[in-house]
């Protein structure tokens, strides 16, 4: 595509191909312990640590889904910003988890405010689209800006 | 982007969001049913949930990797149609499923009528593409009426 | 889209396309095993197609990220060409496979060197974007000529 286009999607493009690197960590980290263990006898950190990946890889279609429509329909900058944040609580839910395989699955949702804040920017980003083409008036600076600010609310643990 | 560039996507963009919301309505149905046991005896009903929600995350990526194609190169209206349809039943196979661990997996392709039609769609944009590139007509128009007319079929039970 | 629009990206379409295809293979030779099989007992083979399946469908949406990525920022004709050499190292993997529950997770990487090219690809792209930008030079079209000639060796062995 054109320079021009590019520019709208290159740091969503940067945020992409961070996810895929930890994407790979991840699966590292699983192929080593495999490694350790042999097929008859899977200890409980091997376990937790397949239903962990799991868990990760079952909502990384969801996030790139609404990271790349927020980034799209509204603004990137926000969008990557809380891209980045997400990746940063999935290391820290990878890294950390100690549930057994039941206390596993309430994490499925671990960046659920994350996602939530990404729906919330598409949702935005579509009704000032539509107030524009049917009522004449462009917000879209505005929300911008406001966007940009709400942003680093996610920042609060 | 431009108003003009969301002009083209933003119903695909609001499919998308709807297919978010399930899932998350899914996990949390997971999360719910997770709680009312303790992690050494998973009920029969819980391993059906399990199986279920794994099923409709399998083909997520295929699914939105197939509506977004076929709305990008032929029409969006018939496309985010079909995706709402394919929502719908999809919804349908998880509440209402009552297989085993092994009966699932026919259940896999649930929504196969839909993603053969948006299949389709890619295919016949992608042909209507080249020959406006290289024969030199243009059947755009053409298509996509049938295809609106066509995704009503998509209705029948 | 406009025709100008899906200039550049009808090559990534029918990858993708393809990949579809393939993954609806995948899940058809699954159901066919399983209906040879009550659902108490699991062979051995069995659980082994499963696997190969769920490790195949857990890179899909890497992998898709990886390719719209790299074609959308660099060129798509070495993207959609590394895209098809994955889809065929991944058909002769998932034939292949016979390996046991432990010995399948090292095959979650299977397509190492295409994944990296692709990330490579991306990385290429976003660097001479920025340049472009704030140096004021263009090496695209160099760099997409090295591109071209460097996806040939992914046909090494």
């Amino acid at each position: 595509m054109d320079a021009a286009e590019l520019e709208n999607i290159f740091l969503l493009v940067l945020v992409t191909l961070l996810s895929v690197v930890q994407n790979v960590f991840f699966a590292l980290k699983v192929e080593k312990e495999c490694k350790g263990h042999n097929s008859k006898q899977h200890s409980a950190d091997f376990e937790r640590l397949l239903c962990a990946n799991r868990n990760c890889m079952d909502t990384y279609p969801t996030f790139l889904a609404v990271l790349w429509c927020a980034g799209i329909c509204l603004s990137q900058a926000p969008a990557a910003f809380a891209g980045i944040i997400y990746l940063v609580v999935r290391q820290k839910y990878f890294v950390g988890y100690m549930g057994q395989s039941c206390q596993s699955i309430p994490g499925f949702l671990f960046g659920k405010r994350i996602l939530f804040f990404l729906s919330l920017m598409c949702i935005v980003g579509i009704i000032n689209y539509l107030l524009l083409n049917y009522g004449g008036s462009d917000y879209k600076d505005y929300v911008q800006t406001i966007t940009k600010a709400a942003s680093t609310l996610l920042l609060l643990p």
